[in-house]
């Protein structure tokens, strides 16, 4: 147990926030128990209200760290692979390995959170929205250089292909959660794919 | 008030069911109390577990309720239209109407399902998966039209078009749950139709 100014730091902060967010990423906002999160995150009722407020405040500060994270991850992962369409080509497969293991079918927090809240909580359809355009925006940077690099038509419009993925992400690994397998989603990758040309 | 029998009927099980299913569609599984769906369906407590059982078998209820009427409207549609591609250009096109209206955002029911139990009951699970699979095979009718009709290629695979057709229509449905305006709807659509050329 660390010591901070001669009081015991009753809990690590990161790691109950990044608890809560697999708690709401597996079971969605209403379904989270205030139980479960105080079990998950291993907090009592008090530290909890105290350290986060409420269960909506503790939410959207989840929904941010996934989307740091998310987006972070995308931005390295663009990096890395120095092409615009093997990133994106990728993405898309990688979604197939979502059908069996221990995170199988948890699909993505952000559409997950759109779909239970469908624009019935003005400040979580705002963060939502936000996000959207920020993984929309990795996206058309993906198309932009795929575009330069020969892999993509120039006289698409990137942004429009950038939504369209963005969209069609979000199909993907709804049909994963509906029980597609692996061969069946990485049969529509390829065609989603090949929208592209 | 009608009389069956010398007794009068209390309700009406058809409207009933419809009433329970607008307000799952509308809030969710999880969401839509006991109390919630007693007050849409006009029920006492007793009458709705005489004739229901429970909220879980009224949910499936109302899910096969929700296909027949989907699939027979899609079926009449696509023989009303005559012209596959029509067919399905004219379904994606609508899906930009769900951004505004009374109905706006609440999505398909059979992937909203599939979003909020993400295969965690088996019962659901099979009922989503089989309803997805009926659509599927409209579509995949609709597709063998169009390449009659020498409006998509006899070389694509109808079976992994009409997949991807679902998984798209999922997405985009999701992405007005999002937020997405009915610009950017009809942006996504016309990218999603022209992978069938």
């Amino acid at each position: 147990m660390t010591m901070t100014m001669g009081r015991p730091l009753e809990f690590n902060p990161d790691y109950a926030l990044e608890a809560a967010m697999q708690l709401f990423w597996r079971k969605g906002y209403e379904s989270s128990s205030l139980q479960d999160l105080l079990g998950t995150m291993g907090l009592s009722k008090s530290s909890f209200y105290q350290t986060f407020n409420s269960k909506h405040a503790l939410f959207q500060q989840c929904i941010q760290h996934y989307r740091q994270t998310l987006t972070d991850e995308m931005q390295a992962q663009l990096q890395e692979t120095g092409s615009g369409k093997t990133f994106i080509t990728t993405l898309f497969h990688n979604v197939s390995n979502e059908t069996t293991g221990p995170d199988a079918r948890r699909g993505c927090l952000l559409m997950n959170t759109a779909s239970e809240f469908a624009q019935s909580d003005p400040e979580i359809s705002e963060l939502v929205s936000n996000s959207i355009e920020q993984l929309t925006k990795i996206f058309e940077q993906a198309i932009q250089q795929a575009q330069q690099q020969g892999d993509i038509s120039p006289d698409n419009d990137s942004q429009a292909l950038a939504t369209y993925l963005v969209s069609s992400m979000s199909g993907l690994r709804n049909m994963v959660k509906a029980g597609a397998d692996r061969k069946t989603v990485k049969q529509i990758a390829d065609v989603v794919i090949s929208a592209l040309d």
